[in-house]
């Protein structure tokens, strides 16, 4: 039997509707791919009541309970004193943490305060848990073979605090068969079309092995998943992988953790090429996600976001007849911004984005979510429309996915 | 005492971290705005047992319960089932639902099979929901004044759904006193250094109106709540703003809805001036959350983002001399660099950012979240340096908001 989890998200805000809660999605997937078993994911308001009731029917139910929010230093965070009074223990001064919180505002160059240093008061009974990333440390409270642990609620000091410390103890503790998972990556074809294209390989996967279709803003993540990670299930998941690849070999980006930006500057980088951009109606976005890889100054130059035609015409020599004529977001337009991005920012690739994006701009004949885009290299310069049909934010995302992809088309033929 | 509601999400794939839970977020909203308070938010597996055990403790502890998920038509959806067991009752076809869904597939033109016949087949003890964008009905069950909804996962169908039926039918059922909300939103200040700034204020707060401090990457939001939306309290919390507002006006960029692009746009749009932005380190992402908001071009030229020194150089003349004896992430650079794309990009104001965003890339003179910001106008260019501590993309977001801080506080100068 996996050990089971329960998920505890604390704060009025998530039950106002005011902060959606990507915490326990993000726990729930890193649980799950250790082999942990969430049963339950349970959010409450910043209530005392609520906090220890909620405590005691996870301790009885679960083997894990991990709790998020309620630890800032202000007093509508009340999970720390409902802590001290559920394990009936009382607050020390921790002088290690205390040192963290101190280097902390030293390096941002702030002033610490009293209240600052009173989040370095831990629970006795806990085993307190460093925050690189923060002011509030965690808390790891371990009786009767059960761990129930405390995290802050803002997801980055949250996910540090998770991969650093909690998953690789819950892990040593819960773990015996290791779930192992192998993903494989695949853009410009939705879940159903991929499920036909495999479906006779998918019925003929055995039973041990578990495949999960993972569809997200363009993409589709293939799992696969089995227990006990030894040489046996990896050659033998592997093997299944080679299988189905040549049914699908035209949708790979990648595989396991390799993000679509990750994998088209690996790409450029590989061949040795440097990338520019000129994006209107995505207003920066596929630059910032190029460029949200570590490393990227190797393989991109830059990009111009010319929300003005006047900027297409004076930076990018789009010639403003051939704007006038098709428009802005239009198959010339494009294929000139992709050129000439590549040879004004001196790149041996150039991409270009226009569209719209909505809510406003659209026509009959160009609809919100009309998109062109462009590609241009060494040898070839080319375009293609897209039609999105959702929201401004839904459109700009769905753009830079098609554009990597366009990249990543392009680079594979030559 | 205003209504308590319980949300359950029936579904593995939540459990499991694939499907991040947006229904109970979107519900959430909705029941605040009328005055009804979430009291906890659950998420469950497809399992018998556990959908009955959470049915009653919801019944126990609210006067709501609403569920999500459960209902197609497969085997592994459970919750039609579970309802009937637990309201001892049986399912009927339901002709005027078997007409819906018949229809429904007319108009896609596809074919019925006995499996979606069966999703017209309704618990005799619930008023059925009709679902116009698909085939699972919603239910509503009542006893001892309780309200018990069930309906579907599929976003778009629960939100046609709460739209059309449920939220008028529970507004009728249980509002007598709406929930008041008012937000005043911060930026540039830490959550505590706000709260002692407004330590006596906060003292002073009448008990029935509540305040919440909400912190989000550079940004803090104050919320005060109080029950009962007339004449009365909005008078009442307006004069509690007009109180705290003299203490930290220099940090508040806007109220209620209104995020930080938002307020930098509307103040670019009352002012009549247009944005220009040279960003390095930020890679687009200035420029992403400023043409993020619906009608953007209004106030925004473009931007370029001049990853390397050839393009700070030839782009917007920044004198590569000043690059070598200063480095990139420098004052003159920056300086430089905001005048020029002021000027270049045509633009009244123009912005600059560069820095080290990190991983790579930091020396014991300038650390990895070094960032230098850039404002220029007609009257003046100025430059700012900036610590940040975090990792890259956290640099960025940090980056980015103290940017439009900065556009905030130069733009209120004038």
């Amino acid at each position: 039997m996996p050990a089971k989890a329960i998920l505890i998200s604390i704060g009025d805000e998530i039950l106002y509707g005011q902060t959606l809660d990507t915490n326990s999605h993000w726990i729930a997937g890193e649980l799950d791919s250790l082999g942990i078993r969430v049963n339950k994911k349970v959010t409450i308001g910043d209530t005392r009541e609520e906090i220890i009731n909620q405590l005691e029917e996870s301790e009885s139910q679960a083997d894990i309970v991990l709790i998020t929010g309620g630890l800032g230093p202000t007093n509508d965070d009340l999970t720390k004193p409902c802590l001290v009074e559920y394990f009936d223990t009382h607050l020390e001064r921790n002088e290690e943490m205390l040192k963290n919180i101190r280097s902390l505002f030293k390096k941002a160059g702030r002033e610490m305060s009293e209240v600052h240093e009173q989040q370095a008061d831990m629970p006795a009974a806990c085993t307190p848990i460093a925050n690189n990333m923060g002011t509030a440390p965690g808390m790891w409270f371990e009786r009767n073979g059960k761990v129930i642990v405390s995290m802050p609620g803002v997801p980055y000091e949250m996910r540090k605090m998770m991969s650093d410390t909690v998953l690789p103890k819950l892990s040593a503790m819960f773990i015996k068969d290791a779930i192992y998972h192998r993903m494989i990556r695949t853009v410009g074809i939705g879940e159903s079309a991929l499920a036909e294209i495999i479906k006779d390989w998918e019925d003929s996967l055995p039973s041990h092995i578990k495949l999960a279709y993972l569809p997200s803003m363009g993409t589709v993540k293939l799992r696969l998943t089995t227990s006990g990670e030894n040489e046996q299930t990896k050659k033998e998941v592997q093997e299944q992988i080679d299988n189905v690849l040549p049914l699908i070999k035209k949708y790979v980006y990648g595989f396991d953790d390799e993000d679509m930006e990750e994998a088209i500057g690996r790409m450029l980088k590989e061949r040795n090429l440097k990338l520019a951009i000129a994006e209107s109606c995505t207003g920066g976005y596929l630059s910032h996600k190029i460029t949200s890889v570590a490393g990227s100054s190797q393989w991109f130059n830059g990009s111009l976001v010319p929300y003005s035609n006047q900027l297409k015409n004076e930076q990018l020599q789009v010639d403003s007849k051939i704007m006038e004529e098709h428009g802005a977001v239009s198959e010339p337009v494009v294929l000139a911004l992709a050129k000439n991005v590549r040879k004004v920012f001196k790149a041996d690739v150039g991409v270009s984005i226009s569209g719209i994006a909505g809510p406003g701009g659209g026509s009959e004949e160009k609809p919100v979510g009309t998109v062109w885009i462009g590609y241009s290299d060494e040898k070839k310069t080319v375009a293609k429309k897209f039609q999105f049909v959702r929201d401004r934010n839904i459109n700009i995302g769905y753009s830079a996915v098609a554009a990597m992809n366009m990249i990543r088309i392009n680079l594979d033929k030559d």
